[in-house]
């Protein structure tokens, strides 16, 4: 038996009650209210957390990356979504090899924003003798990718006309949208609605239209039209969503146990871990702060080297020694867990798992 | 024969007669200094550039963690350093275990600046009949680990006392001074000179005094005393080495090879990497953006999400069209390598060798 405290440092620790509440929680509050979740695996990257999450009632899975679509192809998913513009010759190949390998029993859908990108994906679908779904990406104000609402019923004709392509419906990221923005998420409301009203105008009844994230989560069933959300960080939390009001600070599942190395100068502790453990992800608010040192809330870990910690400690009342442990509940857990080979997953102070993050570095 | 531009991105890529040119430049300057060059591998975690860098003449090899320590192993270098506090049963028994396979063709030697350290792995050494090589870290200024100067001496002569460890000299990391300080230069060696002549006051002629790093690195002669330097940035350079003043844009071997997703939004482009990609690891100088684009040296990279780079292209007279492939030289070019899989050693736009990140991830 192997208890939290005896692991070597620095170690990724999920809390597996924490984290199964968290998956309950969200699955719990799409299914009351109708909605699928098919959430995004870039913040796991794990076969098996992906398949925890279909068998609780996902109907489908996301991933961001070609090469995270092959892993995830793993975890069984019957709906695969890629929502990222899959651009590249490779890719393109690589894509519609997955469909041909998922057959019948994994339906693969991409998100697209340009004529460009659905034309190469036609071309390899029809040269793997495959159908690929496709999705129209739409740009509802995060102005990153996505044809403009405007423009979004003329593009999906186009690209639903062409070969080996099945059009399904639409996407949409509100990243910029906090859960404390009432009146924006009435704006995207009425902006999806509009859409997909639209469609329906048009004779294109789109099956899915897709949305959500994690900051948002719970007024997803505000959004009139949307049949699907893709959170991903409700898996673990982290301070962003804290801070997002997105959950509370217990509802975090996933820390970095670290090892105090050096007290040599009064007021400081270095721990064994920096941005190549955390990440050097600030938190989206703007506040200051690499983690939060659960043993010592008052301590200000502010700045980080690629494998040192420097935690300020003028503002805590108890001592460091080296050799100690603490826990560090992290900015943004998705990059952390790019950064780390295996996750201890661990009840009630044992560690009772291990598993590997399949997908790490998975870039391309 | 695979060229550059058919690359599947995000793609990481080092120049080959970049990197050996500024392996050369390093090694030559420490020659004719009479300086010996132990690289930090954190840099580049990969076996094949560590021979490259003892068969050009690197007294030995630096690491900061004990996975990598067990990696670099692999190099078979003649003396590796450990230059960081190791502390944690598991991982003194792991570096004993270590010596005891390098035997007597690697000597193994850990910088320590604690007692706990000291007795820790002289109980591990003791336990494991080997001998461990120990220098006393000293901080130089840093504030980062290190015992002061005033204490290094009597420090030393406790550590040096325990069984098993075989105490070599001292070691400072100057991160502190850039190559623009010739005050704290000169401060420096006066801080190095005076701690070197205690030493041998107290009969305790240090075989070993090491320091330096990239940003100062062609001022490590005018330190006294110094007996060998541990630079490891050298190998590819970053935009940090650039604007530190340590090198020019033309000296940076490594970029990474991105893809333009999408230019849904006029005067932006979004390619296809991110803080997954990049790290978020900002200028150490402050300035804006997440490195530079070589096709348009007016455009500014300014924001990431996981997976998306947005680069401003209203300063740009070119425009770009999605599938267009870029090469951006990143901020910092060692949290860069740690997030990559494989790296792409290309010459003459030929890609000649691919490697893996041997270390990547070894966080323990």
């Amino acid at each position: 038996m192997t208890r939290v405290e005896d692991l070597d440092t620095p170690a990724l620790v999920v809390d597996l009650d924490i984290m199964g509440a968290n998956l309950r929680r969200v699955q719990d509050y799409c299914s009351s209210h109708g909605l699928g979740l098919r959430p995004h695996t870039k913040t796991h990257k794990s076969i098996g957390i992906a398949r925890r999450q279909l068998a609780l009632g996902a109907v489908g899975l996301t991933v961001a990356k070609t090469g995270e679509a092959e892993v995830m192809l793993g975890a069984e998913p019957r709906d695969l979504l890629v929502a990222y513009p899959v651009v590249g010759d490779a890719k393109v190949r690589r894509l519609a090899s997955l469909a041909a390998i998922g057959g019948s029993a994994c339906k693969l859908t991409v998100s697209v924003d340009s004529l460009e990108c659905g034309q190469r994906l036609s071309d390899a679908a029809v040269a793997a003798k495959v159908q690929l779904g496709i999705l129209s990406e739409v740009d509802v104000g995060l102005n990153r990718v996505g044809v403009s609402a405007s423009d979004a019923v003329a593009f999906s004709k186009l690209v639903a006309a062409m070969p080996s392509l099945e059009w399904r419906g639409f996407a949409f990221y509100p990243g910029h949208i906090k859960s404390q923005d009432p009146e924006k998420i009435a704006a995207l409301s009425r902006t999806v609605g509009g859409l997909r009203a639209e469609f329906e105008a048009a004779g294109m009844t789109p099956e899915i239209v897709s949305g959500g994230s994690t900051p948002a989560l719970y007024h997803s069933h505000e959004v009139e039209g949307l049949t699907e959300i893709r959170p991903g960080t409700y898996v673990y939390n982290d301070l962003n969503t804290v801070f997002g009001g997105g959950c509370e600070l217990g509802d975090c599942a996933a820390y970095v146990l670290a090892t105090v190395v050096s007290t040599s100068r009064p007021g400081q502790m270095i721990i064994d871990g920096g941005s190549k453990t955390f990440s050097s992800d600030k938190l989206s608010s703007g506040g200051p702060g690499h983690g939060r040192v659960m043993e010592a809330p008052g301590a200000l870990f502010h700045k980080m080297n690629e494998e040192h910690g420097f935690v300020d400690l003028s503002g805590v009342e108890r001592g460091f020694r080296v050799g100690e442990k603490v826990r560090v509940i992290p900015n943004h857990v998705c990059v952390v867990m790019n950064l780390h080979e295996y996750v201890y997953g661990v009840r009630n102070g044992v560690v009772e798992e291990v598993w590997r993050v399949d997908a790490r570095g998975k870039l391309q």
